[in-house]
């Protein structure tokens, strides 16, 4: 049970966001302008920074429900799912573009503290072919899934382990955004 | 010279804000819903919230800006001044009620980890009056910092040393609010 009286039977994020519409409204509109609105980075690139955070911070709602959306935005195969657990584990052995491996390394430190991104590891990302739109929304990715992780461990909510649960609310996300489809993510997380 | 070509001379968050304006609007109207927004925390209280998480995550600008605005908002002497700096500093030992202790001490632990806060902890703020929605909002007042802290780091922006732009900031902030005073935010730490 949560700390806090949060609606029955919503699982990680979703509680809190239904507690608290007032917060909920702008905590969707950053996802979705970061994570889905009009970028040179791929929803499943984003994604998968999203998810890599999560798992450096190991919250499981956050890095099983990411995890899935970006494997839903590839397609959704066995070999999506394997790929994007490659990349949240070990991104430098996956097979990503040098680019997604410069990134996910900016993000990776970013989680434990932005004072590590050094200018190295910033012309790592350039050499790649990384724009500074990019390398801002790297940075931001991993800073608002800082936040996310800690508001879902920290309101101690309720993280289911079944695996299907996270894949139907990584197809419901993947094909209806974040903002606007509150009813649809609880069903898909429904006990 | 931060990391991205951000407009110059803006400091610390200002200028990643100006740089990206379609993840400032969302980042913006968070800001003021939970720092500012209807509260039974006063404003001085959820900025205290905000100056500790920072100060515990060494972002000099974050945590000068917002213990400058809780100052400002408490009245803005030099008393003010020294109770914001004992409470980020340390929170047990400041003058603060029982409530605010036990809360700090929850984002302090969110600070590091959420899955660090414990029932216990959450008990004692009960204890001393905290209602849900107080709780709720100091776990994501933290958890934002987490975020603001390490954009601010993560992208190398400018951060001054100069304690009086920071009271130029914080007078402008506690009285114009987050959201739509970028000019007024940028003029008060030009140099």
């Amino acid at each position: 049970m949560a700390y806090i009286n949060i609606p029955e039977g919503l699982a990680g994020i979703l509680g809190p966001l239904a507690f608290r519409p007032e917060t909920a409204k702008p905590l969707g509109e950053l996802t979705d302008v970061l994570l889905r609105g009009p970028n040179t980075l791929s929803r499943a690139e984003r994604e998968m920074i999203a998810a890599r955070v999560s798992w450096l911070n190991r919250c499981h709602f956050c890095h099983s429900s990411h995890a899935a959306i970006a494997a839903s935005h590839l397609g959704g195969t066995e070999a999506d799912f394997a790929l994007i657990d490659q990349v949240a584990r070990d991104p430098e052995g996956a097979p990503i573009s040098a680019k997604m491996k410069a990134l996910l390394a900016i993000a990776s430190l970013v989680a434990e503290d932005g004072k590590k991104v050094t200018p190295d590891l910033v012309e790592r990302a350039r050499q790649a072919g990384a724009t500074d739109v990019e390398l801002h929304d790297t940075v931001l990715i991993a800073g608002m899934f800082c936040m996310f992780n800690r508001y879902v461990d920290g309101l101690g909510t309720w993280q289911p382990d079944d695996p299907t649960l996270y894949r139907q609310l990584g197809r419901t996300i993947a094909e209806q955004g974040y903002a606007g489809s509150a009813e649809a993510q609880a069903a898909a997380m429904s006990r």
